[in-house]
């Protein structure tokens, strides 16, 4: 029985941190021994609001296959494959913005919220705006059923089912089938300083390649309880940073439960529960600093890991163009 | 000391008539000589407003390359190519995407004026919004620095001038050279009922590939002057269509002058002009017909030249593609 088809993947803006261990390496680790995983390094879809920038999305090509790398993403399991180097998807892209209206892309509430949080206004990037398509391309240029997503980026799924029935109603036979989005149990992973998003860019990350030293530190800043001063306080665990990183990291579900309820009691000092998460955070982090160290002595090896799986990954795509392309009624030789 | 590289193309909807003939084919069939001439078969863009008939699209292919070669293109010196089988134009088109924001291709005249034309509404496909991103991939991939095109559509050329500028910008280098719209001198040839726009939808053309006795009835059809009753009527030249055909294939210009004095003297009846228009559009389209009829019975000839020259354009446009994706700092492997 053939495995079904997974894709997911991270823009190239930035080495990845542990809200993206827990949001999604973590269960991709699952995916490839039960799935055909592939992972997209996303250079192009980086690049629809990093125009003024292409050196940073290049260098965070190698930054983040390191990243799948060091965590355990094994590459003779899951295909890594860069996407600026997949021309079906290109093709596809191309293709699927003659499926959709311009107006449909404006109506996408993904595409709305992120407009407004970047801060666009007038000024979107024509790619910004069709990259609902170039999405589209990507899930069925690999037949991917199995789409994980954020719960925000949900309607850019619906997105790339409604171009699948569109390409199917006009060949006639299904070509593509739609995927489902896969929203993970865990929500995003707050920020350090308690704020919703953790980002590099918002300085509020834990990387993946973090030090000792700097685990500790960002620890030790964390946002807690502002009211709850003295131990034998009570606090307050909702909007605790220390308690949202026990429910994601501490796999003793119960002692975390118990901790919580001495902590609303008071008597529990914020010092003794950094602490442990402290010990957590360091002993998963030591071994993926430690291989990703190892892996960066050799850039060769990583690279090679991504042609080879962008050369795999060119054959799944032309694959599916070429039979989209003759399905639809378009010439090919 | 190379040519200059030009670039021109129809969209694949339908077989060429003579309004394309003297808008364009003529032109082209002197620029063979003296210039690096590329024909795009642009079956993508057709498809941006025939999404809903990608059949009449791929069936097009072939009669337009039968049109090129009946008058008289020759694909030792003209590069005969088909668009959608480029890959690197798609690729292009992506990254350019990024380079143009919404609101500019919004507020381009010929973009305009088109999705008014085509009654779109609020429904454009993304593809056709997009359609001059697309255009600046095609020019630039090719190199081209003469670009033919209606006067319509000069504001297309100034956008890909722009996108050329950013993408320079970005490289902090020259990559791409800016092209130049050339306007032909004889503007846009009149329907045979005296509309503005001669089209084989509008049922008013007359295709290069007529036969005598349509050729026969599509000038005794011809919009004249309503008010030239009788052969002594002073008689208006202008809007007459006979004189504006006339004027765009008689080559003995002295003489259509003295025929339009005569004409609006009075005196001079429509049939005799008629017979002369007719004269000369029998002896201009029946070597075409012919030729066309003879190329037309060995598809897999007209397929090989197509595949040919196709294969000449994917080594140009995939050198421009990676100049440019390494030139603004991608990850290339």
């Amino acid at each position: 029985m053939t495995k079904p088809i997974i894709l997911t993947g991270d823009r190239t803006t930035g080495p990845l941190h542990i809200g993206h261990y827990v949001g999604s390496l973590r269960s991709r680790l699952e995916f490839q021994d039960t799935h055909d995983q592939y992972l997209l390094l996303a250079d192009t879809q980086a690049l629809t609001d990093n125009a003024d920038d292409p050196d940073k999305v290049r260098r965070n090509v190698i930054e983040v296959a390191l990243d799948y790398l060091a965590v355990g993403i094994d590459p003779s399991k899951t295909t890594i494959c860069l996407q600026s180097q997949l021309p079906a998807l290109a093709e596809l892209s191309m293709l699927y913005l003659n499926f959709v209206t311009v107006a449909r892309l404006e109506r996408n509430p993904t595409i709305k919220d992120e407009v407004r949080a970047r801060g666009f206004g007038r000024d979107i990037p024509a790619g910004f705006l069709c990259y609902p398509a170039a999405q589209a391309a990507d899930i069925t240029a690999f037949k991917a059923t199995i789409v994980p997503v954020g719960a925000d980026q949900a309607p850019l799924i619906e997105q790339t089912n409604e171009i699948v029935r569109r390409i199917n109603a006009t060949a006639s036979k299904i070509i593509l089938t739609e995927a489902q989005a896969v929203i993970p149990k865990t929500g995003r992973l707050m920020g350090v300083d308690g704020k919703a998003k953790m980002s590099k860019s918002g300085g509020n990350a834990i990387a993946l390649s973090s030090s000792p030293d700097a685990i500790s530190a960002a620890v030790k800043r964390m946002f807690t309880d502002p009211n709850h001063l003295r131990v034998e306080d009570p606090g307050q665990v909702e909007g605790n940073v220390v308690f949202a990183y026990l429910d994601a990291f501490d796999e003793d579900l119960a002692a975390v439960e118990q901790l919580k309820e001495h902590y609303r009691k008071g008597g529990l000092g914020d010092g003794k529960l950094k602490r442990r998460l402290e010990d957590i955070l360091q002993v998963l982090i030591e071994p993926i600093r430690n291989r990703r160290a190892e892996l960066a002595r050799d850039p060769n090896y990583v690279i090679d890991v991504i042609r080879k799986g962008t050369e795999r990954a060119k054959v799944r795509t032309e694959a599916t163009k070429r039979e989209v392309v003759s399905g639809i009624g378009l010439f090919q030789f």
